[in-house]
């Protein structure tokens, strides 16, 4: 816990999280659950939502009128960082994404109607959803283009076009759909966000992609997808026609605060592993791992990191609290590039130090090693954070130009 | 092709053996093949054997009297990388490790009765072998420290001893086991390697590793083993009592040519993925990602690495040929960790490269990345490598301690 | 500005010192006064020093009681951020090292009497003091190894021994010279720190080493001394005997924290002067250089860099305001390496993105670069504070073995 | 010796260089003589050159009829590195740039008249020259732009510009000129090169820049020069108007074999600085600083990169002999950024080991620290280098884009 950023709520709920997962959550971690389909452990965890519930730890993202605890985003960061010492801390208290970057859309965005429909059973967990916005067809750098469109006939919108890395999308009662909507708009005011059920006809989930030997399924699951004359009432529109660009920014200020935290408690979980590994292997020798000079720097270099990426992220949370996210933008980029580079040379140091234990999956390790190299990809490459917070530093130098 | 290693032989069998990969294995490599069992997968590449002998291209690293090509160490590594182009090359040509270690170690130092029963068959490409070394109680730096003991009674060897990481163990007919056979000599004269037919009693596959996702199977197994009073005739000892760390290390110097050349295989052809990708994905903008400068860094950087990387084994192979392992057991070490690293970093730049592409089955590259990164932690991790050079180093400024 | 840990003061005073640094001291920064002699320059910088006091600046580490500005560490890490951005800043303030580690020695633990006859001057920028501990004979990474001894002779210390890197020696009216009076005692109660004025008999100035090209002078310079037969009153001992590695550690909790916050404000420094540059330095084809991803890059990461240090170090100030230095000594020493990395990486970028002109002297970038290499070697290597913190974190794991 | 490239002329005359360097030259590097100006050591060295010619060693990089050695590039580059051993080893030997890149130019490229003027008392040692090519107006990675001017009336050319890093200039008997005879050509075809004796009116020397601390003079100085009316006979041109940028192409093929087997050389005895020093340093405690891990990850990591950059760069020298330097363009791009950083590493490694020691000019590596930071820089950028690699890289793969 960090003294800097700690709050009476963070105080109280954090050890009552902490002890949950140890208790109830880390028995889960095996080879078993931590290798094939998702539906396999889900059906477990679901069953722990009870719990989590019972504890009054249910909603811990929601204010307190949505029946949540009301948390800051700062506050939340703290605790998303403790539910990410394991693969299936997010899922069990529903705080995972793309769910809560939905419900926290449609909280702000969506009308009332929607919000019935969709938000509370989202909220109760009853039900999942998906985001559906990257294509094959287009770099994912540069979110303003999209081959899917959403014409509008009548009361309708027809939607068609080709999605891949719809995560979550395999079981997910909707997707929040990316479309353009107004192709001789500003390119930026040429997409929308619109709700499509995943029964309705049209809506093809092509494959669960393999991805890192593995397709998986359920909520872990990243789907190419084919929306084919998908038609959907025009209430199901988040927001207005246009904004779909500017919702997705919106998504991602808090998102980023969410994927970095969670970073970092992989980071220090996987800290915890190495050093209690290196404090307790034999070398055979009479001495033990931990004595090794290089082993010491990797374990010292990684606590120096881990302290910096996760002041950086709670520093970003509070600004965004306090001043919103606009006004921070910099530093959202910044902890981007920095806790993903950060956290996958936590894992690759507690990796190595594992030896040959740690390429198996009779430890968390390699389960990370496979999934979150993708940090430094999804929701903006790293290239391309890196490109943008330059540009706007150097604004301030009088450089404007528009990217190379 | 690099001309300053090209021999008469290399120039012959290279452009013959790229085009029968190019139109055979290349193929081959897809979603279906690159995950799951390898059962799946040997099946068709057991075919292509035939393809290959009718090349007359079998037995590429025996000598022309064991019906081979007689090609020297230096001839061999330019054609492993060829083969390591693709994960299924190695196999189909029948010069896969662990079988082709053991059929070295058995040809140099086996009675030819052992010759006869385990390397024909084996040479023939009829059976399997497995080398079983590594205990999950030891610590994998420190060679000399086994739990697994062979006592003579009369005419036999009893066996009994723990083992993990005996790869391809699954659906071999036998294993090599390091044992110790002389407790009470000094430390590195205890082991021996003793053949161990894997349908011998007291012989169990405990299970094949979960492995970065996967237990696979077949070739492509690394088993947990017990060896629970195994009893085999004293005749299945590979050369003498005690030689067991001596062989391990003879085993060494070649080996560590194929390693080497093999990443330096997957990185060339990590390396063409990504030009490929860079030269033709479309940005959005009227522009290609090649264009991008951090984009042609990574090219650069990687060209640079394989290049040197590659002339530093092929100087040591040759070098292995002309003056013996021994000779250059410096060049030997540097050559380890220097490789294993480049060509972790090639792989990480083409996976960025191709953003979320990089991270699906329907690329070569995840496959490579899950399964290569134990380049830097088996047959020594690059720590103990790295240690080893500079104490030898270190040993001609006078310096002579011992390990720390 | 960081806005965590902004306070009255710092609010109020920052900008009044940016305005005179700028107006002042930059003025000043150019290739006569950055290279050859301190003494040239240090003419200058004590006129300055009058328009300090008259802006009621003096005495910016000094308690109020003392006629400072009262500021906590915490407060004077920002200020001393500040006055890093040039290499006259601390001087020109008389809170440059080793005269403010002194001075805080000196007003903790000595005699009213040396208060009187060495702090009061010093304060007063009337006189400059060093501090001599490191010996050429001795690896500076074990501090308990001292060759120089004071043996006590009725009322007095004989000193003799053979010291260097006792910066700032020449033309300094007095030294703090560690030496061992307690030879049988435990290891690290050996040495005591005593007084000596320069002008004793038996203190020889040897020479002021030459480093990276320059031996300079005057409180730039790092002298070789030796003392022979230096006879003091024992008054001149600084708390008591047996403490002097006790105080020299007392002395680096503060001490690391100016240090570290010296490197940002050089990295802040470098940082302007590259986006300056970058965003101004026409490529001759239409475009300028910070359009470039490389030095987008470089920009980006720099920022990230800086930030996290900048948190890490204001936040251990912050800790030992409040719990006093020995309850974060791992945040102590994580900021050590972490900082004087991050600065040297900053410089590194800076310079190449200034290109042959970053070489010359009429920018900052190579004083720094030539004078701040030696933050990874001084008051501990990176390697041994690495170390250190690791043993600390393991022996919460369990092990409890010393350095190896 | 690296024995694959060993010829019969590198067996015999590098072991008698090898002595020549450790006896007559190595005993010069003190700090009097790698600080301030070069002119002190000079005297001393062109007294050494009288014992390199009674040697029988003036002239390796001559032709036979010219009365040199006859080496190839190959050979050449391997006495290139020994000479790098010491700062002094070039100049003695008068084989040192830019004196030996304007050897080569008007050895191939001049008129007979000009090389009994100008290229006879080079040879000889008589005189020295400077090339004077850089602007600080324009940037250095865009060769084509120039402000120099040379504009012909009658027989003469009128030079008018401002030159800096005219290395060498201090001392020069003439500087080969880089300016625009023909502004209206293609841009490659604008500038020619020609000769300007430094006595002729309007050649001003401004300065010798300070960098990174020192102006020096003589051979070690970095001029700026401003030509005004400069009025040379038009007979001083080489090879024909429009060839200047061909021609230092030209240069740049071998000059980048000479820069990088000198940085090996630089590595190499680094290398051997830092194992001397790892192996005797006491620690104290009864160990030496060789013992440490992170040590003998340095030396074994620096012996691998040092290997591996030798075997690129001979690879290239000896494929410039063979094919020419425009057939090996990828490879002579390769090597300036791979040896530059790899002799940087190597370097930081050196002083790092010596801690304190390493900053002080009793050491040679403070030199090479100061002066060799350049080397990723001068020559092109390694971002220039890395940018044309890949883009020519890329072609092959169907980009065919102009650099961005």
């Amino acid at each position: 816990m960090e003294e800097l950023f700690a709050t009476e709520k963070t105080r109280k709920i954090l050890p009552i999280i902490k002890d949950f997962l140890v208790n109830e959550i880390y028995p889960l971690e095996n080879a078993e659950n931590l290798t094939g389909k998702f539906s396999k452990v889900a059906k477990v965890l679901d069953e722990k939502r009870a719990l989590v519930k019972s504890l009054g730890l249910w909603g811990l993202q929601h204010s307190e009128e949505e029946g949540g605890l009301g948390l800051t985003l700062c506050e939340f960061g703290q605790v998303s960082e403790l539910l990410a010492s394991t693969p299936f801390g997010h899922y069990t208290f529903n705080c995972q994404a793309p769910d809560i970057g939905n419900m926290e859309l449609i909280a702000r965005y969506a009308s009332d109607d929607i919000k019935k429909r969709f938000l509370h059973p989202l909220i109760e967990g009853k039900i999942r959803s998906c985001f559906s916005m990257t294509e094959p067809e287009f770099a994912g750098s540069n979110p303003i283009n999209l081959g899917t469109t959403a014409v509008r006939e009548g009361d309708e919108y027809v939607i068609n076009g080709h999605k891949w890395f719809t995560s979550s999308a395999d079981g997910a009662a909707f997707a929040v759909v990316m479309a353009i909507t107004n192709p001789d708009a500003a390119p930026h005011q040429r997409a929308s966000q619109i709700i499509v059920p995943t029964d309705t006809k049209g809506f093809t989930l092509v494959r669960n992609i393999s991805i890192m030997g593995e397709a998986s399924d359920h909520w872990a699951s990243h789907a190419e997808v084919r929306y084919e004359n998908v038609r959907v009432p025009i209430t199901n529109l988040i927001d207005e026609e246009g904004m779909g660009f500017k919702l997705a920014q919106e998504r991602l200020g808090p998102g980023r605060i969410h994927h970095c935290m969670r970073w970092i408690g992989i980071a220090e979980r996987a800290f915890d592993l190495m050093c209690k590994y290196a404090a307790s292997r034999s070398m055979g020798d009479g001495t033990v791992l931990g004595e090794k000079q290089a082993i010491q720097f990797w374990i010292a270099e990684s606590r120096a990191e881990i302290d910096a990426a996760r002041l950086l992220v709670l520093r970003t949370a509070q600004n965004i609290d306090n001043f919103g996210a606009s006004a921070v933008r910099n530093q959202i980029s910044e902890i981007k590039f920095f806790c993903a580079k950060m956290m996958l040379q936590v894992l690759d140091h507690a990796i190595q130090i594992h030896g040959a234990y740690g390429m198996t999956d009779d430890l968390l390790l390699s389960f990370w090693y496979r999934h979150e190299r993708a940090a430094r990809i999804y929701d903006g490459a790293d290239e391309v954070h890196k490109s943008a917070l330059a540009r706007s530093i150097l604004s301030n130098y009088g450089l404007n130009k528009k990217k190379k």
